[in-house]
């Protein structure tokens, strides 16, 4: 049996023994109990699981205290930023019981039967129903809302489908702490036996992955981890949805008169979305594009600045530790360096704290092919001459989570042009913004084109529901054998009745 | 080269040389070109792709006689099923102009910039955009519906994708035909160069799929063949969603009280659609269980009787004809038959002909995880005794496009509980219907969890449009940089703001 050990990364020693690795066969009797749960948990219906979902974010603001306490102990990310996401994840579990109440992820459709241009046609209803089980992957850089209570785990218990989260090996005692919170808000509200469960140990991850019953993954780590599940996905033989949250570059383009105009503001604005988090963010800003000339110079130079005054960082585990130091100029795609810069050397003798670290170089040596994510407090300043090579240069990347521009208001053509080409590319577009920071919301996009993510969704925000939904029409069913949202009666929810969408008064 | 040969399956043997094989450097060359017509095509916006849309079905009502003319002959499917097709499909393209002009598929959603639980929040606003160059591969079975201009050819395109068609070997010059209606839809209202594409021959579809230009396919087709597809996915660097329908055994339930009350309207019903179309079509009933006792003889006797008189059917090609003759009641997973019975022999010597043949045998002798789709027209006809035995032979089948009750008005709770447990396992679910016969409106599903269809829509409805879009959210950008959609001027068409939906007044 191996034991996973909690690791304390501002030592970079195991501080606790918090669980044995989940076996296989222990990993067959979670996936039994969370199949047995589906069919009750989907009839239990919207109103049951915006119970459950706000018994959650209850769950883990009354644990807040605890759970940041380990956390911080288990990420080094610190307090601040912890309980900042404690708010964010609980707030997100409210969010999706608001999704159940509105009802519109359902996408009810009433046709009734009638004449149509190919004959009578029956009377049809079709509504969104559970996909079943679900596979959850907790990231190393969101012990919470990217983790065992995030995004992925309350989108798909809203959906109806129950879930096994997969704890990451960066933090197990959080991982434990925080089912704990599940599994308490399941039994409050009477939810079935299965409803959630959890499995540790990366063979589990894989058992779980190959296990007829799953019918959904949720993964957000490295490309090499999601290129590996959807190995064990290729060789099942019902092919799944896997939803992977994978690698990103998100470039920033600067504009001449943008940095002539608000240089001293971009730089600070850039330096916080690069070294905040340790660079862990999955939004961080990976290239910087300035321009050439005196304008770009002055940017180049404060950026520089302001890095060298930027203290160590801890990261996360061994592993991000080892890939930051390992992670070299030519490695990211880099042919020839211009000039680089590091941060503070402040690093403690022991754990996994590292220096920020600034590479220089221009289109002309970047091989945007070969561009690399790389985790931690670094990221490429590329500089740029002519428009073209820009332009070329951009759509030689790997798609990205975001693109972002920074220009002048008198720069219409430009930020049209730009954004309009980089639409194919990425999944959010931002002007005179930064990219961390994703807020959960009705309109929020996290996804983009593989290698981001390949799916066609959205693992942040309302919409994120749709994952773990697949349709159904009912043909001419009696009123009894119907879901009550597509019943006769108004059940207060938007619904297309006959080609026209409707929505309730309220 | 490989010529390509347009062959009379009332005969048996070629009657045109239709075309060469595409070559894969040809292959590359439309993908390039449809690579090349993304951006334009979308940016075109809804008014022009409808008006495309509305030229694609006038087009085809205009080229009817000779389509049907030519499509008779290379399927053999008849002019009256031919002519019904052709209008369907006119009818297909005109609706999803409909749903370009009503907007909602488009998710547009605006987030205001303002304070949230997390602090303050941007300005957000997210749509679907298209997801870029669609392979489709036309079905065997539908010239026209699911074909070169058929569903998946026209939601793509309706999303803003341009599509590259991999012809039907079966119907190489309807292919042609058709897709002569769609390049001069094409010209007539300006669409780019490259907008519509097409391939013929099987190692073109390889090259195609493999394409790193082609961004999703869609599939309608045998199970080996989906396989085979997704085995050229899994090797992308890029993998790309696979819509593929591709088995599906359609369990129809006949309850003992509807047997009794209904029993000849029943067998009529059922014989129909068990042979319409030569039963080559994916909802065909493919299993029908029907209860031991008097009422269930009965009517099993009238579908004997009834099978027994059924003419000859010409199959589609030689590859369904040969599969249906080697298809014994073994490879059906049926252990021990009860009886059999057959069509009339009025077989022609020569062509694709077969006799009608029905298998009978008993829940105790079949295995239903064995059971296969057989296109033709056959079925099997399973009599059940307790009902627990049907729910567990039901409940091991393998899932499909549809499952249909018979029964009585009074049988409310066997009716919910037996669709409640077969909505795992189908997409659509029928009350006293035949499956056979899939309307094309707002509410339709057609679609089911895998091996029917691996994918978590429908290909036939209006949100088969969802197939072929992606999200993207724009953050803080200035209005000249968002689509019309977003901007702050009311587009006319449902929007999501601030979390709520608003239809606008008609």
């Amino acid at each position: 049996m191996t034991t996973i050990q909690s690791i304390d990364p501002r030592q970079g020693v195991a501080v606790e023994d918090v669980t044995e690795a989940t076996s296989t066969e222990a990993v067959t009797a979670i996936a039994d109990l969370a199949a047995g749960a589906a069919p009750e948990l989907a009839r239990l219906g919207r109103g049951f699981r915006a119970k459950l979902l706000r018994a959650i974010s209850d769950g883990l603001e009354s644990a807040r205290e605890t759970i940041v306490k380990i956390a911080d102990r288990e990420t080094a990310i610190g307090p601040a930023r912890l309980n900042g996401e404690l708010t964010r994840t609980a707030y997100q579990a409210r969010l999706f019981a608001d999704v159940l109440d509105e009802g519109s992820y359902l996408e009810a459709t009433i046709d009734h039967a009638g004449d149509t241009p190919m004959g009578p046609g029956p009377d049809l209803r079709r509504l969104l129903v559970p996909i079943g089980p679900v596979a959850v992957f907790g990231s190393s850089n969101f012990p919470l809302a990217f983790s065992v209570p995030g995004g992925d785990t309350v989108s798909a218990i809203a959906a109806g489908c129950p879930v096994i989260v997969k704890a990451h090996t960066s933090h197990p005692a959080t991982s434990r702490l925080a089912f704990e919170v599940l599994a308490d808000a399941a039994k409050a509200v009477g939810a079935p036996e299965g409803t959630f469960g959890i499995v540790f140990g990366q063979p589990s991850g894989s058992a779980l992955v190959a296990d007829p019953r799953i019918k959904a993954v949720g993964f957000t780590g490295s490309l090499g981890g999601g290129r590996a599940l959807l190995d064990i996905i290729d060789k099942r033989r019902e092919p799944i949805p896997f939803y992977g949250e994978l690698a990103s570059l998100n470039p920033v383009v600067i504009t001449d008169a943008a940095a002539a105009a608000r240089g001293a503001d971009i730089a600070d604005g850039l330096v916080t979305s690069v070294t905040v988090s340790a660079g862990q963010l999955c939004t961080k800003p990976g290239l910087v594009f300035i321009p050439e000339g005196p304008a770009g110079d002055g940017l180049t130079d404060t950026i520089v600045k302001k890095f060298s005054d930027e203290g160590a960082r801890v990261l996360l585990n061994e592993r991000i530790f080892e890939s930051y130091e390992a992670t070299t100029p030519d490695v990211q795609g880099i042919s020839k360096l211009e000039q680089q810069a590091f941060g503070l050397d402040d690093t403690a003798a022991s754990g996994f704290s590292v220096r920020p670290r600034l590479f220089i170089t221009t289109t002309g040596d970047l091989r945007p092919g070969d561009a690399e994510e790389c985790f931690g407090p670094t990221t490429i300043v590329v500089r740029y001459g002519q428009l073209d090579d820009l332009e070329q240069t951009l759509a030689a990347l790997p798609s990205s989570l975001t693109f972002t521009l920074h220009s002048e208001p008198d720069e219409t053509d430009l930020a049209t042009a730009l954004s309009e080409k980089m639409t194919a590319n990425a999944g959010r577009i931002l002007f005179n913004a930064y990219p961390t920071g994703v807020l959960v919301s009705w309109a929020q996009t996290h996804g983009g084109p593989w290698p981001a993510t390949n799916s066609l969704h959205t693992s942040v925000g309302t919409t994120a529901i749709r994952r773990f939904l697949r349709p159904v029409t009912w043909q001419s069913a009696p009123e009894h054998a119907l879901p009550v949202e597509l019943r006769d009666a108004d059940p207060g929810i938007p619904r297309r009745i006959d080609g026209v969408l409707t929505v309730p008064n309220r």
